[in-house]
């Protein structure tokens, strides 16, 4: 019993080499998807204009369409009489043109009327039955937006990478884009193993408990940008544990697997990646989640997180998300999620081991929240974690800290 | 021609009619779902542990079970031997009860056999045949988790708009719940309006443009917590206005409509909620923005929004996205997206009306864009609004302000 770590490695080593084997064998993928469904959604290559916008010189104003030097002088005391000759709504034309002495009457993004050059608001103007008394001078251009002062065609408009906000689809729908090319959500499986996990919905035995793992990390990888399935429950029995994997392999880009990573489990996580593939890592030189095992099957990642779920979380945030999400095209979020603020309580750390511990953040304030590690329940309340590098023993309380928030 | 405004509303007092309005006509309704969908719901009742976390006392290391006081005095030059009676792996029950001079070898996770109130780790153990030399005292109940250490049944566990994080699931797997009630998502459908408008993929003829707020207010719903559906365009027509109107309201919550508010559609719109309903707001005296109505309908919202983009996504985000996200339980969120800056350049405003400034956050930096409000492209890079208040004149640059963002 006790897992022999033969493969063990300091944090930093382990996650360069994640990120060597992430390079090695994973391109991002994309996917072409209808511009309704694109919210919060990652560009997959740069996008540029394939229209002026305004595509026309539009009113920016109700109110009527006039040379503007037939305004000129124009004042409340000595107003501009012009002969109104159409009425030009939105998304009409008129094939009238505008002459000296001649208004039309125009709306709010109707396109601007043949020989008009300015729109004099409404309320500068006096209407009579077919003529008009503009009241102010207005200067060429007034209250109309050129074709193509917003943006012209060709123009790099939203770039590879960048998130889709609202207001980036409205970008997307205000040039005319009926489908956007994002990337593809990488598919991953996770799979809970260990004897002494039951299903929701079934009887809780002496001995047994609940899984967590499985649909807490489905969730987290949602969040990291994902299509995450829960593949089940595997006995501690090697054909079973073989055979789940390689049937995982098959469906998903990245296949997680928690548990009993201590005892014979993890043991036979490795021997099946031994047989079916090579393993990179085993064991991490930190606090909680030292039992962690990183291999390749098949030119994809298998992971081995601990059975316990706060240090598996804990792992899954620190070494597995980041390559999740880069796949997902959304590295860049993940690299500013760190708060600064005062610790309110010492922090002792094991000497020799990277620590990283559960805080909760309150403004400014950084709590510790101490519990044993199988404490579940800490989950509910922690935000984020605090690292204690190998070499630290403690952090006192006062000291200014960064935590790095989950999610 | 130009639109009436007969309960034109400050922007303070617009938010408080509004306010009454939800707190008069809706209540926010729940629903039970899986477990395993609840990433990022809202949970809608507080929530008690159905069971003692641990269920039972727990090995929390592998090693050896043993009653504590047979171990006091060891040490690596004395320790103390005794006989290795069984093995017990996590998830299986031994009938062996642990007595004086006896052990029982132990896996992690593990339920402690009758009898035994310790583990000592297999670090300080020396393992022989059929016994054990135990090389470290152990104090009573260590390396146990006692039963309903974590939580005991009962318990507080999660509250009433609690927001399902990967933790939070978690901690309800844990309880063996299959399912859990939450907030259910509000239904809003989105009209767009305008003889102008256009779909994507249709042949862009001069003097019209594509739809952008149909689907971008759609996204931005659904970024609320909102099931959100673009109902489509419906044209400068009385009766089409109605009848869209009308089936929209039979199938959502709330109903939003966009567009031609300053020239026919607008009355129309309000004629329509006139005939059919009553209107509460009829323009808010602020920029950009002023032609917005409020009305209900069959008891349910339904809003005018103006056609610009950019201040139509402006309105919805002050006015109507914090009711939407109430009604989906996320009030809360939306309280806290302030962030404070110092300005960069100078902002005018219009005094007599609360004004709303784009900004772009850099760091500590608030940056105005600058650009006339029909400008969808600032939507690209806008991460937020200043507000300026009706009395107001200018904020000059470096003065500190704060920033609401979008989300």
């Amino acid at each position: 019993m006790g897992t022999e770590f033969l493969k063990i490695k300091e944090s930093e080593e382990a996650k360069e080499i994640i990120s060597e084997l992430y390079e090695k064998y994973y391109t991002p993928q994309s996917e072409e998807i209808d511009i309704s469904d694109a919210y919060n959604r990652v560009i997959f290559e740069d996008i540029y204009s394939q229209i002026d916008f305004p595509p026309f010189d539009k009113a920016l104003k109700d109110g009527f369409a006039i040379k503007s030097e037939d305004s000129f002088g124009a004042s409340e005391e000595m107003p501009k009489t012009l002969e109104v000759i159409d009425f030009l709504e939105a998304g009409s034309i008129t094939e009238k043109e505008v002459e000296n002495g001649k208004a039309i009457e125009i709306s709010t993004g109707a396109a601007m009327p043949k020989g008009a050059d300015a729109v004099v608001m409404v309320e500068y103007c006096e209407k009579g039955e077919n003529e008009v008394n503009i009241l102010k001078s207005a200067t060429p251009g007034l209250e109309v937006a050129k074709k193509g002062s917003d943006t012209e065609k060709g123009k790099l408009i939203l770039k590879k990478g960048d998130v889709l906000t609202p207001g980036r689809i409205g970008v997307l729908l205000s040039q005319g884009f009926e489908t956007v090319k994002v990337y593809k959500k990488p598919s991953v499986g996770v799979i809970s193993s260990g004897n002494e996990l039951i299903n929701p919905g079934e009887e809780l035995t002496y001995g047994k408990i609940y899984d967590v793992n499985g649909n807490m990390i489905k969730s987290d990888l949602t969040s990291a940008g994902a299509e995450s399935k829960f593949l089940g429950i595997m006995k501690d029995d090697y054909d079973e544990v073989k055979t789940t994997v390689q049937n995982g392999l098959k469906e998903c880009d990245v296949l997680i697997c928690s548990g009993g990573t201590s005892a014979g489990l993890g043991d036979m996580i490795k021997h099946v990646i031994d047989e079916l593939g090579e393993v990179h890592v085993h064991g991490i030189s930190i606090q909680p989640g030292k039992p962690t095992i990183v291999g390749i099957i098949d030119d994809k990642f298998i992971i081995g997180l601990p059975g316990n779920p706060v240090s598996a979380i804990m792992i899954f945030d620190v070494f597995v998300k980041p390559i999740v999400a880069k796949l997902a095209g959304r590295s860049y979020e993940f690299e500013k999620k760190v708060i600064k603020g005062q610790l309110t309580k010492r922090i002792h750390s094991p000497v020799g081991r990277m620590q990283y511990q559960l805080v909760k953040i309150d403004g400014e304030n950084i709590e510790p929240i101490f519990k044993d590690s199988g404490a579940i329940f800490s989950l509910s309340t922690a935000d984020g974690y605090v690292k204690v590098p190998k070499s630290v023993e403690l952090i006192d309380a006062g000291e200014e800290v960064e935590a790095y928030l989950f999610n």
